[in-house]
């Protein structure tokens, strides 16, 4: 299992950049969602992780595919307003893509367009989604028997449901303020990491 | 004189393309910017510009570079906090790039960074930016001796300054509330065009 942590752009850079270089030792992937910021800012962020030593393999650009290309970042989220994976694999087939889906139907569309990995959610109630009614899990189960790709599942996703997930095929999850919203960012994902460790030793 | 219309994101795609539609045979280039609106919907407002036979030649689109390649449009205008010429022209050649800039020291730095066009503003008092007081002419006119770029101005510009600006060697302008915010978006950019043509009309 893999850990994606969603940035929240409620932060500045500097606070931010701290946050990620703090919990990268737990983290697979930082998917860079920050909407309000510029392009600039987003490679303001990027350069000082960089010089922080955090691998650009671990980052994922989401939305701003020309951010990515310029900064020399392999891997894109594009969500469903974003720029569509037939543009994106048409015109920068360096790139790796990962498409946000919200039901069964798109993640097999996604799927088939050549989709690196899916997102789907949200899962569980989260904060972040106030008011809109969490998908669950029997179509993420449903998907997960449907495609090949790597899956990753989102929203009010914790610890202890890591192994129900594991379970049913899912390859990773991801998370936005159980860790940026966190008092303590780098135990939120410390324990994700330990569940994974839990489940990968099972599995010997 | 060549007039730039820019785009003041306030209108649904529908009605801003229609604006466009109408307005086209006086302007030279839209420069697309429209700061709230996702990747899909600058897809679709161009697609509908396409479709109604706007030419592609006459668009521009602010900051969204992926946007641009994607849609196979050649011209990006790069805003102060977005990608760099450089980063733009070393990762895609093929387009043509326009600076925003503000000052004498901007505009010599994105001419000799390999700048298409420049746009200095703003000059005159203007209601996009209430409360930031007006440059002026005189740091465009020590611009326009300076640099070989084409020099556009914006910021409260009307019909009447074109004989001016094109006296301290203006090749052009560039307008959003005056066409945007009109009741007659027609009559405010053939203002401008007829302005033009009086001038050139001068010349011989």
């Amino acid at each position: 299992m893999k850990l994606m942590a969603v940035t929240n752009d409620r932060f500045k850079v500097d606070h931010l950049t701290k946050i990620m270089i703090d919990t990268e030792p737990f983290v697979d992937y930082f998917i860079i969602r920050e909407r309000t910021k510029t392009a600039n800012e987003y490679i303001e962020l990027i350069t000082a992780l960089t010089e922080a030593k955090v691998s650009k393999e671990k980052l994922i650009v989401n939305d701003r595919v020309d951010v990515a290309v310029v900064s020399n970042i392999q891997r894109v989220q594009l969500p469903g307003h974003g720029l569509s994976l037939s543009q994106v694999k048409g015109n920068f087939p360096q790139l790796l893509a990962g498409q946000s889906v919200h039901s069964a139907m798109e993640a097999e569309r996604a799927s088939y367009a050549g989709a690196d990995w899916l997102l789907y959610g949200h899962v569980f109630k989260t904060n972040c989604k106030r008011g809109v009614e969490p998908r669950g899990l029997a179509e993420l189960h449903e998907i997960s028997k449907k495609v090949t790709v790597d899956l990753y599942a989102i929203g009010g996703i914790k610890p202890e449901h890591i192994e129900m997930l594991h379970d049913i095929g899912i390859n990773g999850i991801a998370v936005m303020s159980t860790i940026f919203e966190s008092n303590d960012p780098v135990s939120a994902a410390k324990e994700f990491y330990e569940a994974f460790q839990k489940i990968e030793g099972a599995e010997f």
